[in-house]
């Protein structure tokens, strides 16, 4: 099994919902981060993205305040049998990619045991998404 | 060390906060986050569960504009000696487990290296939790 | 590559977020979690500190009701090659201790594969940092 987490655009959180869900990766976590890439960023810039993608005033005031120039995100985070990797990763992209910088980024990492809390089964052995 | 990251309802959040804090696991860290199982959720299950959970209308609300049908849980997250996990894990499970769809999923992961800020000694070398 | 995991006080975000930019690890993600640490927690304490660290009042309300004698904190990840862990993890370190308990803690965990969302590159092929 392997953690897919996968860092993209907030306006695009129902659009990877739906293309997860159409593809056969029902199943998911999804969080709110506040992230930034390699460039320095126009604060003006921010605002306006910030306007676009509508956000609730009080949680971006509170950002701006303590973290200024950081860009509201959505980390989702999928477990995920090996062998569906490949094919998650690209569905993530190919939903998320508007060629330019800001898309966001996929980190694959090693999951060494995972549990269903209901009845304590190993996730392997009942399907191949959790 | 291993990293414990266990997903569970979130009306279960005190009762693991006090099942761990009695089994010797004090430290770990809680978050919000949004997810989704493998079933198609009912629209208005998924409301009742809010409400009997009583959420707090605002961020329900936005969640519920951008993404709907994904339902509100708590993330724990813990590191702790490998010779811990298999009972950690069951802590977790003892008290999060209601035999329904929904509880939960327990995944473990590697820790390579780990370090307290204070004074930047190596977290295997203190003690058994961080 | 390797993702740093950094759990630290909140009042720390913004001078971690400049320490890292000037360090040349402009990438990152910051996300809000609420922690514990080894020791119980006076809540006379909790509340002085929170009043200190001037959190809004609601989230907090929330918190204390759900999760008495949590602490708000922030938690860093960042993905760097692995001949940048070193000094990532000292540049953390020297900005977030104040030789109190309570500091945080640093992991370092494994990346299997990172790719760029806009286009699917290798994120090791790229630069130095996400």
């Amino acid at each position: 099994m392997k953690e897919i987490m996968a860092i993209v655009r907030q306006n695009k959180v129902n659009a990877t919902k739906n293309a997860l869900a159409e593809a056969g990766f029902p199943a998911f976590t999804c969080r709110k981060v506040m992230g930034r890439g390699k460039k320095p960023i126009d604060p003006s810039v921010v605002k306006t993205i910030l306007e676009a993608e509508a956000m609730p005033v009080s949680p971006v005031g509170e950002y701006i305040t303590e973290a200024s120039r950081l860009i509201p995100k959505r980390c989702f985070v999928l477990v995920v049998p090996d062998e569906e990797v490949k094919r998650l990763v690209e569905v993530i992209m190919e939903v998320n990619s508007t060629e330019n910088p800001g898309d966001g980024k996929i980190f694959v990492l090693p999951i060494m045991e995972s549990y269903r809390v209901r009845d304590g089964k190993n996730v392997d052995d009942i399907d191949s998404s959790y």
